[in-house]
């Protein structure tokens, strides 16, 4: 059956009618910061996509969005959005009143890791967490293929561990997070300031002289071109990420690992080099079983798919 | 219905008959490392138990054990048991030769974890994490009121989870783990170096002038009366656990989180002070739910009771 995807950003919503994991026809429309207005363009915008595909709303199995911050599932509430300065803003209800179907709303980060084990590169597998490395680190865990969500659904949390007590500043309020070591603006922050430390670097040119300009492949790129402070930028980075990884395989011995935001577009170059780091420790416990290291699939489109996938839960 | 819970240790094994958690006859006997006379020893022993009780084989629900180490739980198989020099014991198969009945086999610190769970402390939540400080950090994962034991039963190494990358060595060959700084092992470290460090502590009139003396209590104790260096290492102690415990409190957002082990026997001194602590960082995320902190009730019983506990998951 047919379901609507919606995947709520700080720029953009985008909309997909969606049937097994596949996007048949995608709509984005600009994020409207008004609640009302909000709801409004929203349910415009599906029954459009539901009109040009002559289909009416009970023709569908339901409606699966995914956003930013902290959801509680079960009533269908945004409770916080800070991108979005949205407290208490309680979606579902407010959705029902013209369309009436049925809705789950989760964490934008908790969808794309359900749609990756549903129809993406973790399909087949039961216990699976996600790391998503964008401007923060969200993600996901999934128990016998089903989303864990928690006391009020406030779980999943991944990003904010600590690597390093008493380290870098998170935006959580805590330091030392995973997240303030190998999210894409950790990276970002630790390249530039390894470029500071060295004026020879050939990052600077990469960067066309302009620190501002640096991003998430500055250091990946030059490292292949032999520079050897992107070389140190890279590893330091893979040695943050594959121990924040070794921390969840030891709490939940999961069968796969998927990483996805902007760094995994790095693929097996970093999926490599974190298999061979944890080959090291990860496995010191006898008889563990090894965890499978994946790259997310559906880039951007993974929100909608994976909001769409949990209508079928 | 009634069942046999058993407790292997690395001194005795205990076993007890159990009846909607509470032990009705408890035998203890020393522990045999040898496998063979091991399974002979068991056997008899139960059957003692059982004929002083008018009970045959089939009068019970089953037998569960909980046992150190590596576990595989599906096959009943003791893969790795460090102290007792076991690798890959067929336990169950080796006991059902004689004992026709059914078995869960499952790592120790799992089985007090449900025993608390089920019947004790943590009685009606539904998602609970447990660490068991220890000469060790063990613990488990309750997920759903079911045990989570991951890929192979190979999850819940919850002491194995990083506090500080590059930190005090620990047992499993990574440095920095948790248990490397919560652990009673850690503690009595750490109480030691804050005591060669002060001559004038009152932690040495407490151990009798012989630094081999100190045990897990020296410092509460000695901060008791006043003493600074005592206060010192379980403010740094309190601060560890704290900053353990809320990265499982963003991972999993339990209902409820239990303390078992030697240290947790400070009670209230301990989980007041943790509650305290967690209080500024904790539920940084708006909105989140508080977690239920508590001290293990079952103490040494609690492996017996978690494993019969077992056969009525």
């Amino acid at each position: 059956m047919k379901s609507v995807g919606v995947d709520i950003g700080g720029m953009s919503v985008k909309i997909g009618l969606v049937e097994n994991g596949k996007i048949l026809q995608k709509r984005v429309i600009k994020t409207e910061k008004n609640c009302e207005l909000f709801v409004k363009y929203l349910t415009e915008e599906i029954n459009l996509l539901l009109s040009e595909n002559n289909l009416k709303i009970q023709d569908i199995s339901g409606i699966g969005i995914g956003c930013p911050g902290s959801i509680s599932v079960k009533t269908g509430v945004i409770e916080f959005a800070g991108n979005l300065d949205w407290t208490r803003f309680a979606l579902v209800d407010e959705m029902s009143k013209t369309l009436k179907t049925k809705y789950r709303l989760v964490n934008d980060a908790n969808a794309a890791t359900f749609g990756e084990v549903k129809y993406g590169v973790a399909k087949g597998y039961s216990n699976v967490i996600m790391f998503t490395l964008g401007t923060g680190v969200g993600g996901g865990i999934i128990i016998d293929n089903k989303l864990y969500e928690g006391n009020e659904d406030k779980a999943g949390e991944v990003g904010h561990t600590l690597l390093v007590l008493n380290g870098e500043q998170c935006t959580c309020g805590r330091k030392g997070c995973i997240e303030a070591y190998v999210s894409a603006s950790a990276l970002i922050r630790d390249t530039k300031r390894e470029m500071l430390k060295n004026p020879q670097s050939k990052m600077w040119e990469y960067a066309e002289n302009d620190i501002e300009k640096v991003n998430g492949r500055t250091a990946f790129e030059c490292e292949k071109i032999g520079d050897e402070s992107a070389k140190k930028v890279v590893d330091d980075y893979i040695m943050y990420l594959s121990e924040a990884m070794m921390d969840y395989f030891n709490i939940f011995r999961p069968e796969a690992f998927v990483l996805g935001g902007g760094v995994s577009g790095e693929g097996k170059n970093l999926t490599d080099r974190i298999d061979k780091y944890c080959a090291k420790w990860a496995y010191g416990f006898k008889g563990t079983p090894n965890v499978k290291i994946l790259t997310a699939t559906f880039g951007n489109d993974a929100g909608i798919i994976g909001a769409a996938a949990l209508l079928e839960e």
